[in-house]
């Protein structure tokens, strides 16, 4: 049984074909890894690069993609919509099977070190691999985005971790860090009304009082004509899918509307999936690792 | 990626440990076999291996523990609670990956010739391997049991498949066939009235008009004092669990009952956990085989 863990690369291009499949071909090329989707969205122009490989493929791939980003890649001639640091802008590793957070903090760690002497990119760990609890959050660390980056990084408080106190003049700087699998997950309601999306976002997510693991703001399907709650799930183990959803019915059962469909945007953990059939079903003492006949052959 | 079929071999010995562990090592011996489990009940005096692993080592194995089962079994001196009719009573192949219905009936049948040349008991094709429609059904082949089974195949339509218009004196004779995973299911009612437990039972299993592919019956659970629904799903692809769940909710109601919990005895294929996930979350346009992560490394 190997490790396996899970990256989720974001790089700054999502327009130039030429470029972005030049980064991906770091991961098509580096044995031991497997891409499981890339896509790019040019109004953010960006693009997301999923793949999963054992710990030394993922290191290989990882500092062979951010050389490339920084050849490639200059941020200073970059526009979009989605707030950015770096050119390659953000380097999640998640434990997928028989592999730890500790497991993923150290590689984040290696990864970190070598892209700042590799790739003279500089790094600031984040998440689980974070060198200071202000420095946990992503959003906290890209405020000013790359115009700002050169100054920020003078105060004593945003030093890179790796890398000195500097940034890279046209690839800016990177986070990289552990953490849990993220679920993207919206719910459709049966209303156009946008308040009642953005209400009950408010009350299901932690910033305003909701639960601890859930971001959610509220968005319009204009195709539909209806509003979703749009919501990234930062750890189901800790707040898992079907307690969202239950609460966002019961929330909307106060405007008479209810949930007309859900949608899981992109990949997630069977384990997410195992938990919600065991709540629905009422299953007793249900245990997955060892019940489930696939995960004998994982 | 290789195929992988699922076997579940029932012996008729559930008492003697040396007489079991012996068989069971047919398995344990046999390289690409992975044992699942095996559980021993003694009032059944039957013991229920599961194992899984390539076409070739199933092979192997299930030739293997016939000759073994045929050596040390003598129905002629059993005695259980539960029907049967031979030393190895059934061995079913369940396809579990990149492997197709089609796969396990060949095997089934490259078995069956081979366990009545090589174990010198004679074989009926049964379930998905049938020769005929009236010996799909376990239960039809061995009515009568081991000790009516020497009459019985003197009748052209109970001609064993392979070993002859015979029994094995002591060993009787097995059914081989490929069938879709089962699953065990019970669920557990609010009430101590059995009556209400068999009511139910009655209305959502196909021999008496309720779901294709469901049997079920109402049971005691003494040590809680509450009666339970028990059931075999035989085709979750066909009747999926939420479905059998909510009629029994549905029908419950009628009594003021509702369901306490739910158990999955022994193992479950993960669809038919993902088929209750999307039904009850209402995820729309799901793809499991893609978006799922860890199907990604099956």
């Amino acid at each position: 049984m190997a490790m396996i863990i899970e990256s989720v690369p974001n790089i700054s291009e999502g327009k130039n074909k030429d470029i972005i499949e030049a980064c991906v071909d770091q991961i098509r090329t580096t044995a031991g890894c497997t891409l499981l989707q890339y896509t790019s969205d040019p109004s953010h122009n960006r693009t997301v690069i999923t793949y999963m490989g054992s710990a030394e493929a993922c290191e290989e791939a990882s500092v062979k993609l951010a050389k490339k980003a920084v050849e490639l890649i200059d941020l200073t001639k970059h526009v979009g919509e989605h707030p950015r640091m770096g050119c390659v802008d953000v380097m999640p590793f998640i434990p997928i099977k028989e592999a730890t957070t500790e497991d993923c903090v150290e590689l984040s760690k290696r990864v970190g070190e070598r892209i700042a002497k590799e790739a003279d990119l500089p790094v600031f760990l984040y998440e689980q691999s974070a060198s200071a609890a202000h420095r946990e959050n992503l959003a906290s660390i890209r405020k000013g985005q790359f115009e700002g980056m050169a100054e920020k990084v003078k105060a004593e408080q945003w030093i890179p971790d790796f890398g000195g106190q500097r940034i890279h003049p046209t690839g800016g700087v990177v986070a990289v860090g552990a953490r849990p699998p993220l679920i993207a997950f919206n719910i459709n309601l049966s209303t156009s009304d946008l308040t009642v999306a953005n209400n009950i976002a408010k009350i299901i997510r932690r910033s305003s009082g909701g639960f601890d693991c859930v971001k959610a703001m509220g968005v319009m399907l204009e195709e539909r004509n209806i509003a979703q709650v749009s919501i990234n799930m930062t750890d189901f183990t800790k707040t898992p899918l079907y307690r969202v959803v239950e609460l966002v019915k019961a929330e909307a059962a106060r405007y008479g509307v209810h949930v007309v469909g859900t949608e899981i945007v992109g990949l997630c953990p069977m384990n997410a999936l195992f938990d919600t059939a065991e709540y629905y079903l009422q299953i007793e003492d249900f245990n997955p690792a060892v019940q489930v006949i696939e995960n004998h052959l994982l």
